[in-house]
């Protein structure tokens, strides 16, 4: 199966196309979609959504993994965020792709084995799954091979919330 | 000219049409999207704007004006709010309407005429410059047609920020 990864911000989407197949890991693309801070929200919206778009028609995934954000403080940073987030799900859910979502601690659990993981940690393994030389950067890129990898592993391909 | 005001919302999305011609306002059709919190995200977010979508084919909006939004404490709320706020964006940008944000403190002085306003003045400014029997309910659809009737008291026709 094909699974498209996403680490939803404004300013930098991460993406990474992941094969699974006989237990064996594929990374097929990966990087991330930047937007400029001087340009207005909707166009940075438009090219989140335009960007995901090409890639999930070039490549057809069967699954787009993302995760779910907590914020501790800044409500301003969750509002943003939630703008790239909220349009990146659209992009799939228009292509009638599922959506599945996993929180930070499911992450942890479906790459790394157990939920204590660090970031570290979580790069190391999704390098070395990915059979990959260095760790992807910038961190959004990793993240969002983490959790395709995560979905992957997670077996249940009914995830937490779907479309149709 | 025509205005879409939008009060975005994940469960409340209030929208109104307001026709300003003349120095005269007219309010031409209101309302809200409603999404059922047991819906999926990606479920609710296609309504939204697909809802919005069917506003704008039927009314052509010369721009759409949204509300700046704060929150203070809970980035729970803001990061929810801020999918839809995204999503409704993004619709008016694919239709290719220009998108004006306003301030609370904007929208108060652009309908009452001062920045102090409570929420009681603007809704009955609103009313009445709109020539309506009774204040619009729930309060997002109030908020939405207030939004509106800013955008054509700002005089400036170029906003915040817009798309092209």
């Amino acid at each position: 199966m094909m699974i498209l990864g996403i680490d939803p911000g404004i300013a930098i989407l991460g993406y990474g196309i992941v094969e699974y197949k006989g237990n064996q890991f594929k990374a097929i693309e990966f990087g991330a979609i930047y937007t400029d801070a001087k340009d207005s929200m909707p166009l940075r919206l438009e090219k989140i959504y335009h960007g995901l778009e090409k890639i999930i028609d070039k490549y057809r995934p069967d699954a787009v993994a993302i995760e779910e954000l907590f914020f501790n403080k800044n409500t301003k940073t969750a509002l943003l965020v939630g703008h790239a987030r909220g349009v990146a799900i659209l992009a799939a859910a228009h292509k009638g792709i599922r959506i599945y979502e996993y929180t930070p601690l499911q992450v942890k659990q479906g790459v790394v084995g157990y939920g204590r993981a660090d970031k570290k940690q979580i790069q190391m393994m999704t390098k070395t799954l990915l059979n990959l030389k260095t760790t992807p950067k910038p961190d959004d890129v990793a993240d969002a091979l983490a959790v395709a990898i995560c979905h992957a592993h997670s077996g249940v391909f009914e995830g937490l919330f779907k479309i149709r």
